[in-house]
Parts: structure tokens; C-alpha cells; sequence
């Protein structure tokens, strides 16, 4: 599991800093959080390929977490884009996309697929054999939702040992990195455990943009490998980060803490602070493994 | 008159290229022109004041243009700005504004006017004491517009020697720098002529992005000391030029010399070429005064 940050500094692009974008690599799938303005050049400077990305999540409608999106959809229409693309976001951002593109007399060349939500509760709004992704509802002030990224658990791990041992036919591999036990001619049964290994246990990762303090979100994210939480004030300045419905960086620890989170990522700094490190210092006080994003830097888990 | 080029590349946004924006200072006044993805961090590296810009030109609707503007107006109310805002463009340009800072929940603290434009014919967008603003209309993919940026000519200048040597009283100056004639106490006239210099010439700026080569657009930019035409390609992909609707260098340059333009700056470059040097050479076989607008680059006139 491989993230990038694109951006993460809140409220306005700046000439070192860039609003909120990330790419996630999940099971070999690329997936683009959040697209603020200057999103497309941040992902060419990041040599990530646009071909790659066919589902884009967004949080919700302020311009540091999307005004980047219809510039990203018009490039893909010049690059002569072939892939669906499927765009997932709070009710309105269809409209918004399509008034632009008809304003400029412009058409994808593409199929361009909407998912708009306004649901209050946690739903599932991705699905394949490998990945699912479900929303988690935030509270800031206009309706937005973090994603929960999830891979689903792999198939058993063959024992090759035993199994050749057993000359067991290979007919039967499927089946048994599925679960299942094997009968023998001689009737003897082979319970799966002894033929397979757990498989590598699935990842997730939750993506928590822009958000008050919010408890309600701790069974969603419960256990998670990695939590991304925004950390947009510092201690000093707790007061304003609960009137512009944000979070410190000890209210996004507390959260990590609470979820039994392994790992936080703290980000959408607000950047009246000259340095970074301070956030790092203050979620420490209350969770151990805290990491900071900054624009441009990729983690591996 | 200062042109500061905050981006003159055609198309998409890239690592080393910006999409069409750029700032016109006129007589003191500052005027934006398009906006495309990314202008309000090319107006921070430019070190441009963002209080300075009360006036907004957009020639048309497609995103290389004015994908910029929504975060820029959003910007100067995270600013808290304090002065009006005036947008010129094609209409349709207040629905996609308003409509965006609906979604976000988001109004701006200050005036923000649209003047929206939809005639065919040129008009006059602006005019103050010392600044007149008209459109020219151009033949693009969608409704389109170039402004013409013209001073108005100032107030004569005052030959202090010859009037200090007739003794002329101070109350009469402002009747002097106006053109008129002083009747001295013996019933002598003095002519206007001998008492004053002529004032600076009136300058003129010309903005012709995008476009087909089109000489309707003639009689509007007669005489203007700089034209920025935008020059898309170059000879060899002239049948592109005319199917896109752009212009060549070579195009561009037959306007500036049939408009006998003093100063052509070429822009709006296609990505495809790895020299823009290319421009000015076909350009210039017919028309002298060649210039490469460039982003970044300032240039006085």
C-alpha cells in the first residue's frame, strides 16, 4: 500500500504548498483523493501516470479539495483519455462538472461516471474482488465524507511442503487456498490448516478531511492500519479550530488513539505556522506513531 | 506600461508551462487578464499585489483561460478583501462562479460585479479618467473576446520657462494643461502652443487570445503600440491552426504588420514544440518587432 501526497496544506495554494490531493495504491488499483487546485501538475511533478487513475474520491465542495477536479477531467479529454472514469463526491458536483464543460463546449471523449452522495450514514461506494471503500461521515461545515479504503483478505497461502508430501493433486490448490479441507482416496480427511498459512493480513487505510472532533466516526475506522486525520491548528489555536469546524493535532492523536489506529498521518496544516514539526510534537504527547505528509512525499505501509 | 506573462502556454497546465493569464499595469491601474488553472500562484511567485487587481478580463470560457478564477475569488476572501471586484467575460461566467460558491457553502466578503458580455460588435467594457477598455471581438471554438487596453491622452505639459518669462498667474495652469489660451491683463493672446509641450503619447495594449487569423478585427486595434496574438502553432501545422480554430506565428504577425501594430508579442504556445524560438523566426520573416511573451517574463513598454 503506497500513498502520496499531492498536497496537503489547507485553504489556498501557495507557492511551496498545494491544497489537498493524495493518490493511494491499494492492491495495484490508484485511487486520487481529493483534487485542489494544481492537482494535475502535482501528479505530472509526482511522475504518476493520469492513465492510471479511473476513480477519483471527494471529500466535499470547498475549492482547496476539488477546484482542481474539472481541469483534471478537461486534460484527460486532451490526452485523448480511453479509460472510464468514475468520480465520487458530495450531490451538486455533477452539475458543477458538466456546467463547466458544456460552458466551454466541451464533451469527454471518455465515459464519465458520477457517484454523488448525500447519505449521512457510512456506505459502501466501491467494490471489486480486491478493494472495497466505504464513506465516513465527517462533520465540517458543509457535508463531507472521509473514505475508508479496505483490502479484502487474500486467498490462504499454500504449504507447498506438505502438500507435495501429501501428493495432493493440484486440482485441489484452488479449493484449498479457499479454505477448504481435502478427502483423500483412502478417506482420510486433510483439514485446511495444516496445508496453508494465513494469507498477508489486509490492509486499510482511512482518510479523514476536514473534520471537527468527531467520535462517531471510531467504529468505521476501528483497527485501521493508517489514518489520515487533518490536523489543520495547533493547541494555540483550539479554539478557532472548533469554530471552523477543524481539528488539532492532539484531537486527530486522540482519534488514532481511540480507533487503535497503527499508524497517523497528520495533514491540511493551516499555514499561518512557519514549521510543521510542531504538529508532529503535540499528537505525541497522546499517540505514539504519528507521521507528518507534506507535498510531495510518499509512504509505504 | 508594465505586461507581466503569468502563463502563455496553450491547453493544460504542466511542470514548466501555465496556461494563459497575465497583468496589464496601465496609468497605475492594475488589470488581470484571464485566469487560467494555477494563476494565483503565479501571481504570488510574480510578487504581484493581490489588493492591486480590482478588475478581472476573461476572453472566453475554456479551462486554459479561466479554471483559475473560482479559487482566486475564493482566495481573496480567505484575504479578506476588502475592494470591489469587477469580472469581465462571456456569459455564463456568473452562473459558474455563484454556482461553485453555493456548493461551498461560500460568499464573498466584498462586491464582486459580473459584467457579463454576449454582443458580436466591440464595445467598451471600462472606461475611467485615464483608461478605456474595449473588446474585440474574436473567432474562437466558443463566444470570445480580446480587450483593447488604451490610455486616454493626458493633460498637456507645461513650458515653465515661457510661462514664468510672461509672468502668467498659477490660477490659469489647469487652463493651460487643458489647451486653453491665456488673455494677459494687456489684452494680449497668448496661444495655448508656445506656453505647452505635448503630453505623452496615449499607449495602447491589444489582447487577442484565441483566435483564427481575422482581419475583422482590423479596424478596432489600428495603430496600438502592443499586440499580444496568440500564435498556437507554427507554419507546418497550419491545417490544426484553422481546424482548432488558433492561429500560426506567421498569422499572427500579418495582423500585427496589416494593423501596423508597433510591437507584436507572440504567445499561447502549443506544448508540443521544445523551443518557442521557432515562433519569432517565422514571425519575423514578416513582421520586425517580434517578441516572445514567456511566464514570468515582464516587459515595459
Amino acid at each position: 500500500m503506497n500513498l502520496t501526497i499531492l498536497g496537503c496544506y489547507a485553504a489556498t495554494p501557495r507557492t511551496f504548498t498545494n491544497p489537498t490531493s493524495q493518490v493511494l495504491e491499494i492492491k495495484n488499483r490508484m485511487f486520487l483523493i481529493d483534487c485542489g487546485e494544481g492537482t494535475q501538475v502535482q501528479l505530472r511533478k509526482n511522475k504518476i501516470k493520469f492513465s492510471r487513475i479511473n476513480h477519483i474520491f471527494i471529500s466535499h465542495l470547498h475549492g482547496d479539495h476539488f477546484y482542481g477536479l474539472v481541469g483534471l477531467v478537461s486534460t484527460f479529454m486532451l490526452l485523448n483519455r480511453v479509460n472510464d472514469l468514475h468520480i465520487y463526491g458530495p450531490k451538486g458536483i455533477k452539475e458543477v462538472i458538466l456546467l463547466q464543460l458544456k460552458l466551454s463546449n466541451s464533451w469527454t471523449n471518455y465515459n464519465l461516471y458520477f457517484h454523488e452522495l448525500e447519505s449521512e450514514g457510512s456506505e459502501v461506494v466501491f467494490e471489486d474482488e480486491k478493494v472495497i471503500v466505504k464513506t465516513i461521515p465527517l462533520k465540517h461545515r458543509v457535508y463531507t465524507n472521509g473514505y475508508l479504503f479496505q483490502e479484502k483478505t487474500g486467498d490462504r497461502k499454500l504449504n507447498m511442503d506438505k502438500i507435495l508430501n501429501l501428493e495432493i493433486d493440484q486440482c485441489y490448490y484452488q479449493k484449498i487456498k479457499s479454505g477448504g479441507d481435502v478427502v483423500l482416496e483412502s478417506g482420510e480427511v486433510i483439514p485446511n490448516s495444516i496445508m496453508t498459512f494465513d494469507p498477508e493480513p489486509a490492509k486499510s487505510y482511512a482518510f479523514c478531511s476536514d473534520t471537527l472532533y468527531n467520535e462517531d466516526i471510531l467504529p468505521i475506522i476501528q483497527d485501521v492500519d493508517v489514518l489520515y486525520h487533518e490536523s489543520t491548528f495547533l493547541e494555540s489555536e483550539a479554539p478557532l479550530a472548533g469554530k471552523t469546524m477543524h481539528s488539532t493535532a492532539k484531537e486527530a492523536a486522540t482519534i488514532a488513539l481511540k480507533a487503535n489506529a497503527k499508524q497517523l498521518v497528520l495533514g491540511h496544516y493551516s499555514t499561518r505556522y512557519e514549521s510543521i514539526e510542531k504538529f508532529r510534537e503535540e499528537a505525541s504527547t497522546i499517540f505514539q506513531n504519528v507521521l507528518l505528509a507534506d507535498d510531495g512525499k510518499s509512504f509505504e505501509f
